[in-house]
């Protein structure tokens, strides 16, 4: 990307889950602890995580597509973790133990470089996330997690899911800036993609774990829709001129 | 208010204009200062920054009776600004110029003692804007003033102005609070009526000298609405337990 193009930039929005937090090893580890608490054995609460996980898109593909009014992420991860009490035929939990399984979305823990990286964009740029997690999610995981957001912006402001356009445009309008101004960062590059078509600029993280082990997707920039790659949020502030902290 | 009472409280939220920051002086120096640079005199800034103030709740109206769809403050401020402009008889603005002027609400300044009641504040509550000013606003004006909010919530994120129910029910909510476990924090006895007959705790902060000398509103709190009487943020930091900091 060229210098001057990087001058114009005002904002960074990032994706959260995978690109800021470790999703998979977090929710494992958090219902791993729970169900020791509540005796309960016999469950690979990795492959648990990654079955919720897997039921991510489908439950924000009703909305996309228009057959379900706007719903939070907290409501939808609720309706898949039912779904899969159910098949895993997992008895004995109160409404107060559903509802704590479900805020482990509220307890991720992020990757190691992200909060120094975080800080040192601050100093520069305005930072918010631009994630599918409603803002109760956001604003309780940057709270434990230490994430200096200016705003919490994505899918409950802009009232649309990633990918769709409404997202990315709605989280721009709403900060007042030209997409052109505002840098989307993401470990996906479909995210970038998305972003990239309604103008805005992209930066590439690798978070070639996010899945575990044997990762196949991901794992570099799409030169075609990525501006700016690094391989970690310090080297992103780096690169974007945002100076190292004392 | 009792100690019990207290202990259920998980967020703060603030009105801004007046509350958090001094709009009046802010205001009238920023036109003041550009004024002078543009060759512009013969004009009373501070009567000018109180015109525009007055024509601050009007403008609202036309979006809380429905006769307007929901339109954010900027684009309020900005026609307001506009007539202002007209009745002065100031002539020669660019365009840039009168973006340049209604972004001096972007650039207030706090008083003095809000920075460290928030900063102390943030250690052990959520803490967040219920401001009607527009999302953009509040980051630029945050930022600039450092003000530590964990999120920005409000008007446009509520999609209602204040005193408007829904103004501060869909705050609480996009929070996943309880109205009961939020604080509404605000220098004006109206915004805590409306606060708390959504449910919400309130605490009022005097702010005598929001209009200039001889204020005659709002000089002590309306105990029939009014949880929590405190004298400055740092003193109500203190009454809410946040600890010092350092």
């Amino acid at each position: 990307m060229h210098t001057t193009a990087m001058n114009d930039i005002r904002a960074c929005l990032f994706d959260v889950f995978g690109t800021v937090v470790d999703w998979r090893s977090s929710v494992s580890r958090d219902l791993a602890a729970f169900a020791k608490e509540k005796r309960i054995s016999g469950i690979d609460w990795l492959e648990f995580a990654v079955e919720w996980r897997k039921l991510y898109q489908p439950s924000m593909e009703e909305v996309r597509s228009g057959r379900r009014p706007f719903t939070i992420l907290d409501v939808l991860h609720r309706e898949s973790l039912d779904k899969l009490v159910a098949r895993y035929r997992i008895s004995g939990l109160s409404e107060a133990d559903l509802d704590h399984m479900n805020r482990a979305w509220h307890r991720l823990h992020p990757w190691p470089d992200v909060v120094e990286g975080l800080q040192r964009l601050k100093t520069r740029y305005i930072i918010a996330p631009c994630s599918n997690g409603n803002i109760a999610l956001m604003v309780n995981l940057a709270k434990r997690a230490g994430l200096p957001w200016d705003c919490i912006l994505g899918a409950e402001t802009a009232r649309a899911y990633k990918p769709m356009p409404d997202a990315y445009r709605n989280s721009c309008r709403q900060l007042g800036l030209a997409p052109s101004s505002v840098m989307m960062v993401a470990a996906h590059n479909n995210d970038l993609r998305a972003a990239k078509a309604q103008g805005m600029k992209t930066a590439f993280i690798p978070r070639p774990t996010e899945h575990g082990p044997g990762q196949m997707t991901d794992l570099a920039p799409d030169p075609e829709c990525v501006d700016l790659p690094a391989t970690d949020f310090v080297e992103l502030a780096a690169k974007l001129g945002a100076i190292p902290l004392r």
